[in-house]
């Protein structure tokens, strides 16, 4: 089957998918992005991505490309034109084409919005069976980590060099603390409390952690938010991570330190259970 | 005259120039970029724009796209087709298309080359004559700004902001410090003495400071590579920035306080003159 990418308004095989080389996304890194996880062919979410989507735009000054409900149509229609029954949905939006200078092109240029699947086994995820290791680095990201923005190089460079050391995902650390994943939010349990980062602009707001937290208060399970070093990761009983696209995923290594007994925690497996169970119902 | 731009290989008219929205230059601002500029036709410092640019494909891993020579070409046909006297060449090499995920590609993706000019009068630049208001705002950025990449966002609000307050550029500071403008170097002179911020990961390395520096050394004008405050700015006798397409720019105001007597210092205006003296030579 082709693939079906959407396109400033053109539904087109991905081979097609093109953008003016002065797109200020591509000469600037202009511009925001959302991944809407997808299940039993529904996004997950939907409306909590969008209201993220918002607030990026807003922080950057720049324009919705279309209304939020043709943006969820344009969701919608990747799904079932791709036949995707579980994975994400991307959405790109940037500051549009213009000639290349710095400063903002006129508030009348058109943003662009692009958007694409990717078709993926996201609930029997064989990772989340064996749960993943982990390494540590330093994080040396821009401080306004809380917009979603596509200046992801850092965060690239951090995964890429988490993968050449066996790992699935990087932590980044900041005066001793753990901020958050390349591409995911952080968690360590201890004493059946779950720790992790409270918002700022040194992290970004989790969709996955912002359902995580508000399914965990409906059962009574504790939460501490407050920064946590990396050393107290090491001696955490349990980890994990949160994203749009590996939900609630064991963490069972860091830097090479067993997490517990090198399994998936007890209260972790059954936060991952909650999560999908909620996320099913759609 | 239809303007025509490079991309991968190919002279085509701007219109035309496109990019794969899988491009990682567009998804993950994984790329990198030199401005050169052009007097009478004749590109200025290309060979240490070609060095600084394998400096920062080597940091990121990245692969040249063509040959030193052939890039050379690519600007110098982009000079030639376009009738460009005075102005610049943008060239951008990015880690090529891939499905999209944060780990690097295989190492045998082919990076993207795409390249176009800017006609300007650059000599005769009227701001020159007058000078250029700077604004001061927090340094945000990451911390490898030795790596000349594509991940501006921070640098494009920067500029914004400064235009906003009716300012030419912005003057980054960081502990109290300045470490750059948004796309150019940044200088005071104090007792006939230029001061400006040395080499580090916290600013880059510009192609302009290095000339200028040269060219200071060989006429005997003192220099004191440290960093500066922002007071310290305020206070100097003349202030002024480099850059590939301001060559030598004088600062005759820096958030709102005026800088000696509110014209063009005099060390200033002769290193601009040497400059382009020397960028005329070829």
């Amino acid at each position: 089957m082709t693939r079906i990418v959407y396109v400033n308004g053109n539904y087109v095989p991905a081979e097609e998918a093109k953008v003016s080389i002065f797109d200020r996304g591509f000469l600037f890194a202009d511009g925001v992005y959302e991944v809407t996880s997808v299940i039993d062919g529904r996004l997950v979410d939907f409306a909590p991505h969008a209201d993220r989507l918002d607030r990026s735009l807003g922080e950057l000054k720049m324009a919705w490309p279309v209304s939020r409900e043709a943006l969820r149509e344009v969701h919608e229609e990747l799904v079932r034109r791709n036949g995707v029954d579980q994975g994400m949905v991307y959405m790109q939006v940037t500051r549009g084409v213009a000639e290349r200078e710095f400063t903002y092109p006129p508030s009348s240029t058109p943003t662009s919005l692009v958007a694409f699947t990717q078709a993926r086994e996201l609930v029997d995820n064989p990772n989340a069976r064996t749960g993943v290791k982990v390494v540590s680095i330093p994080d040396i990201r821009w401080k306004r980590r809380d917009i979603k923005t596509i200046a992801l190089l850092p965060q690239a460079m951090g995964k890429q060099a988490a993968r050449e050391r066996g790992a699935f995902e990087a932590w980044m650390v900041e005066d001793g603390h753990v901020t958050e994943g390349t591409s995911s939010t952080s968690y360590i349990v201890r004493d059946e409390t779950v720790i992790t980062r409270p918002l700022s602009h040194a992290v970004l707001a989790g969709v996955t952690r912002r359902t995580v937290l508000r399914l965990m208060a409906e059962r009574g399970i504790r939460l501490d938010e407050r920064p946590f070093t990396i050393d107290e990761a090491y001696a955490a009983d349990e980890a994990f991570l949160t994203s749009a696209s590996t939900f609630v995923m064991p963490v069972v290594e860091i830097d090479g330190r067993r997490i517990g007994d090198g399994q998936p925690g007890p209260l972790t497996r059954r936060l991952r259970e909650i999560y999908i169970e909620e996320a099913r119902k759609g």
